[in-house]
């Protein structure tokens, strides 16, 4: 994973591949090297698939979730923004993330003392540290400082153990709006990773107006609210969720900030949201806080990373920190126009492929 | 154009298809809607397709060159940087820019006087405008100010006039390096718009060293080169030929800025590198003059565009601007520690499919 | 025509394919040279491709009617072995047959005084006759003896004209059904040469029992119908339509004698079925006759032919008429065992892609 | 494998392709289930694959060897013809014929007393017995009544036991020439089941005129030879190897019996050619001999096999038998003139993908 390089030594492989539709008139092909695992869970196939270019991939009912030559950019642009943005976080939630790779990120966080993960599907939990054991893993080199949350002892660092094995760490197998709903637990970064809005799955409520309205209520003050929130090139902004997940948080938020970044497995961009709130209470003061999040001087960011995250990272920093946020300007015109918002009444949802 | 909508409701069409390599091992495949055209010139094969994805476009020799829903992506992200990186550019030069599109995207600079491209191919030049007229075309609400070269009289601004039509502009149909080395005229701005380096191809001279450095006798003091330099993702700046473009700029100007914009229809990002010399010559105040042009302050880029440019960008402004330059940490690695460098002896050639 | 070469010396072209569905999991990819004509008929989106592999192709909806390299084999196999069995036809009805080659085919019998073609759709008919003038025309080697109908004047055999132009042949654009049903008029062969029953289309009633029954009544004693059947291959005759179609003919007809025959361009073989009755009406004879038409002399077809067509076969003569008549084991059975019946009220209809 | 149904009910999984050329300009392409195998030997790449449509197949170096849904078809079509027609063959020698389903029908024939095989790629062999092991298995209700070559005792019909159980097979892995040269044993009826001769591989030997000259020297009078000869379609005959094949045995033997049959999972029609000596010698009684081959009587057919094989074929009969005898008038006339011959110093080779 280290140095992922991708074989192309082998011309009779190209016969094989997997064909992933990006919306109904695209689609990605990766010649496929093997197919590694399968099993039906109660809520999705779940394959584990590994491609020439991008090596091992999960995918599920039939869509990419993340490869090992680019999950490090997917999830060190999810969970980075928000955990800097929120100072020093002591206790974060994800919701989703069954790759246990937020988790990872997340437990990177030195001020980090608890972690909650909440996903719907053991199954695909179970398969995700079997199967994909480095999503999981913290490598020596970073040198995170961690209890084995079974014996108590320190994490030994021998590129197996990771956010799994921490003792920081909790994980429930159920959805994680109950979940929030019967706990009153209040957290500094609620993280959302999971599946996209779409008409046959139950998980569109965690993208609807008031899903993020109540969540508030699980946030501590000055608390940071992220979700991945689907394509995020400048032709799918729109017709996928992007906009309308852009425009839903900010009918429950007073700064959201959108951004986006090059996932190459994915086929296109992939974008986020930050949300937030103004920490006084004075909307006024909502487009400058977002300016001041979107044009943070890169040596701070670098300092701040250096001095709260265990190890390095491979994508995130000051420069490209500024790279993400730098959406182009009809991507921006096209969030702030927006006029949809997603309700529990009025879902709108993506192409499925 | 302006509001470039995919057809998508013609699922018969879904039985033929544009795939289009991007390695050896990953591909993009578009539903086709047509092939408009098709031609053969000394240089190359000359197609004009229609995808449902991304509109009208421009394939030669089996690559994409330009599609109409994001060639202003490609266009404003390789003309702006440079053009406003120079301050009042008065002269220009364009080595290839075929389309028009780069020439377009020049003349749109008020304090241009003249423009001159070299594009080897004549075929490709007159194809381009008979078959993609809105590429050359100067939009009316522009409200460029510019005479028409034949009449002399005022442009008119109808829709299908534009660069080639201005009177500011020039257009040569030989190679460029041959047309540089034969006239000693010098440019505040030279953009290199031309095809990849490939083993085949004539162009690759015109990614040397040797070509880099002869090249600064025809810069004015104080100006800039900008080149297209190849795929720019994660996972291919090094396998293709951005490092390398990168590395070799290095080994000839003080101060090379690497770059990147996601243009969706080349089925990956795509890079640049500006070129330019520090102004008094102390190359210790390089690194300064690089992170200058990198964090250039949101609000002085939009100002500058408002003040110099005719018309609004879709896609460049200050924000933006800020998204292309915020490479991946990997990334600035990797150009960093590229150490092959690109001599008329010692080419490195691209993947071509 | 003569000597269809398909060309496959420029390696670029691989980037564009047409990819038809066989089934819901297996599709024929034929590389695309060009895509030359698009309508829209009231009825269905009429096309007209040419691939390096079979040339010319006619695709409705999007799926493969006949193509250069390959129509002699399909219209050769349809139309020839009912003439042959039915003697020295005058009188021959084509039901559907837009491409005017199955009326060459036909008009190529010296007995025929009247061909008469009803096709549904004129747009598909007058689309066929401009792209794909080679499907109608007489070839000069032929030695056709036939008048023009409107000069009346021998027929020039100049390579263009052919069944449209021949005075024995009369086409009327209507529904075939409605046209037998308001015409009293009685043929000595039927040919029904239409697309395959689909659910959206209005011509699955040319392929069930009620329609078998009342056709009777238009053919002459010792009367001959044949019709395509879809795919024939062993692993489709049952999931498309092939055993269904021969099910219910031998519902209405005394004799039924299933044929299938390879042509490429479709992607598997293709399947008819040949229905006629007893002279006598002595049904006990039915299997002998069945076995005589199957095992017919090679030398007394190969004599049929010369002595009763103009110009000389492609595909069809004594050898090959007994290998498309000999299905496979597994093939006969499903016809045998199969006891879906075809009904106004139960159609049953095929895989659409 | 009796009722081979395809599944189709998992629409998520047509994002899986395996993409199989049949020429440079057209391939097929099969909803991929699973990669189940792999390994390299000494000779080639060796893969399982499942796919949707046809099931489990072998694919060496990027090709289909055979499908679990139609591998029936090809080994009846192979075996049989050179069976039938060799009277009551006691000795039978397969050159190839890894997957040991020649083997498995030869031996179903019951005055065979020995089978020999000779395949250069024992690792081929020992995975399709592992993979594969109904190719090898005699099905219980064919009633085989053979002896365990390891125990002696009567062979367990437990529908896992087959050839490669069978007390009258042998299997020798080398060169199948060499061991021809170096055995001076001879036989009814000879079996070429191997690669199609291509630039790579060295199986080209075993398709030239030298192999068929000296091949003689060891069957038996009356002895016949059968070789797959591979595309067999009205497109393919000549630009592949069918007619080459068929013009060097014209070469060495008295008669020559070309045929062809359907294999859907190879993508286009299977060539095979059968040959054989006029029994005393008087080539003048060629011509009748190859009739009176092409056209047995149906009924003699059908009693032969009924007679002289244990179980019921599934494909071929002598209705079949007359089926694939039964080629195109141009694809026998390109036999015809077909004025190629391979030797050891002018091979042809066929298109590989």
């Amino acid at each position: 994973m280290e140095s992922f390089t991708p074989e192309t030594d082998h011309p009779e492989r190209k016969a094989f591949w997997f064909d992933e539709s990006v919306t109904e008139v695209f689609s990605i092909k990766m010649a496929l090297k093997n197919m590694n695992f399968r099993t039906r869970s109660p809520f999705q196939l779940i394959e584990v698939m590994e491609t020439f270019q991008f090596g091992k991939t999960l995918v599920m009912d039939g869509q990419t979730q993340s490869a090992a030559a680019d999950e490090h950019v997917y999830h060190e642009s999810l969970v980075h923004p928000a955990m800097l943005l929120a100072g020093t976080p002591k206790s974060v939630f994800i919701g989703g993330g069954g790759e246990f790779a937020s988790a990872r990120e997340v437990l990177r966080f030195k001020s980090v003392e608890r972690c909650v993960m909440v996903d719907l599907d053991k199954v695909t939990c179970d398969v995700c540290r079997e199967q994909l054991p480095e999503w999981n893993a913290y490598r020596p080199e970073w040198g995170v400082q961690a209890n084995n949350r079974v014996t108590g002892a320190a994490l030994e660092l021998n590129g197996t153990n990771g956010a799994f094995e921490d003792a920081r760490f909790e994980v429930f197998y159920e959805d994680a709006y109950a979940w929030l709903e019967t706990h009153e637990d209040k957290f500094d970064v609620i993280i959302m990773d999971i599946c996209d809005p779409i008409e046959a799955g139950p998980g569109y409520k965690l993208y609807t107006k008031e899903f993020y309205t109540f969540v508030q209520s699980r946030l501590n003050p000055g608390g940071v609210l992220v979700t991945q929130s689907g394509p995020g090139s400048v032709y799918n902004v729109k017709s996928e969720c992007f906009t309308v997940i852009h425009a839903t948080l900010q009918a429950a938020f007073d700064v959201v900030v959108p951004y986006a970044t090059d996932v190459p497995s994915f086929g296109c961009n992939w974008g986020f949201n930050l949300a937030l709130n103004v920490p006084d209470g004075d909307v006024a003061k909502a487009p400058a806080l977002a300016r001041s999040i979107r044009d943070k001087p890169v040596e701070e960011v670098d300092a701040d990373i250096a001095a709260r995250v265990y190890g390095e990272n491979r994508f995130l920093d000051g420069v490209s920190l500024r790279g993400i946020m730098g959406l182009p300007k009809s991507v921006r015109r096209e969030c702030a126009e927006e006029d949809r918002v997603m309700t529990l009444d009025n879902p709108v949802f993506m192409y499925t492929g």
